[in-house]
């Protein structure tokens, strides 16, 4: 990777850009992730985003967050780079940052790491904080946006 | 099949069996629901059941009916047997029939057929009948335990 | 949507953009697609891209051709654009184009209707045609290109 | 549990089935296992029970294992009875034994257990070792079988 990595939109230096992440989870793949391909299929990286995406919303406090029910997440995009190949019996590090935090929504992106240090996805996708009841963006609190903030160092 | 075909302990004369279904709905394998292995995944055959579950309980009034929010189907159990292994590209017809009706329960019998008419799964599993409040068995009414014996002719 | 509809780095002109469409294939989205927020999971529109690109793929002789088995095509990126959400029951339209059509790779548009004519979902993704062994670009033939061409109108 | 458990046709006696088990392995529910019901969906277990499958295998050395390419394990059948609904958030333990192991072929049987030590699921299959070129059930050295035996207790 590296110089040979074709040019991605939401990169700038892929250097700064990976040692900027530090949430991560684990992902074991499973085998119905799988495809008659043989590897992994084109689908299964989006199902790792949200594994990834959910655990790192829990931690800001924007996921079944009791005290705060008056604002919801939702994803306006996503999108997916694939980069390596992944298999089935391999285990991979998700990671996840927020990228232009606004008042009412922020980037998410992604960066999945094989056990062999390699980088087999990349990605980004919009989140909108909305009301519940009316679908409008809502401004997230000052906490939140600090915490997500701090997520890319 | 036929001779060939494995004693299932749910069969007693696979030609009859067979011939008693009329409901069917067409399923045309995905992509994703292959695996490494090159064919369909051993965990898909419970999409396509669902899938068929769902549209005969629709016929029956067991699903989302609005005029009888009384009473729920809860699956409690499933199995299926492998007769054929099924390849993306196929088209296979869902069968299902019900069995052994009675107040409160029935149970819902399975077939598979793919484009050279053979017999590629077979499977059943028993719906409950209960109440959404108390999730207790709900007896269901007369008119539906007619409409679930008049598919299994 | 339309003046509503947020801008999307791939689309210049909605109306013209939709208009360009004449592939497309029906989905009927499956009760396992769905997620606990009761609409469909964000990770389907995935699925849904894929069952539409391979037919999309056959037709243009780029999917399976025994006739031309040097070169395989494979997707280095996807983005999925989510304008309405999507509930079991529904059937959706997805429709495929091509765009940026060059020797070794062209781009994929997706746009998924709903019955009642809304777009639900746009997307986009790079394909590149390799070289089974070396995994290396591989030009397209000339045939191949203008079939390609021929989808966006 | 226990005395309010439906009769299982797999299961004699209930808790000495359950205390034979000694193989496991955890898994993480996945938020697109579950459905628009707000629990996992019917079709998950079986995603368990491959996962656990798949791992249970390459103990014994029945999958992938290089020194006896002989043989292959097939999936006969598969059946799940649900006993407790499952949510996004916890995490259960898949438990494997083997059962009526024969000469070509033996039943696996699975059970699940949530955090609270609840029984979530049952099931049992039935795998048979066949020849990968012709088909047929191959024996399977007896090694193996005492290995298989060995994981019932």
């Amino acid at each position: 990777m590296g110089e040979q990595m074709k040019a991605i939109s939401y990169i700038d230096n892929l250097l700064e850009w990976q040692q900027a992440f530090s949430f991560r989870i684990p992902i074991k793949i499973r085998f119905s992730e799988t495809d008659m391909f043989g590897h992994v299929n084109n689908v299964s990286p989006f199902i790792y985003f949200e594994e990834a995406r959910i655990e790192f919303m829990k931690m800001i406090g924007l996921f079944g967050d009791l005290d705060n029910p008056t604002g919801v997440p939702v994803v306006a995009d996503l999108q997916c780079d694939y980069h390596k190949q992944m298999y089935f019996g391999e285990s991979i590090d998700m990671y996840v940052k927020a990228n232009h935090v606004g008042n009412t929504s922020f980037d998410l992106h992604y960066m999945a790491i094989n056990e062999e240090k390699e980088i087999c996805l990349t990605g980004r996708g919009r989140i909108v904080h909305i009301h519940p009841n009316d679908g409008k963006p809502l401004p997230m609190d000052k906490d939140m946006i600090h915490k997500l903030m701090a997520t890319n160092k």
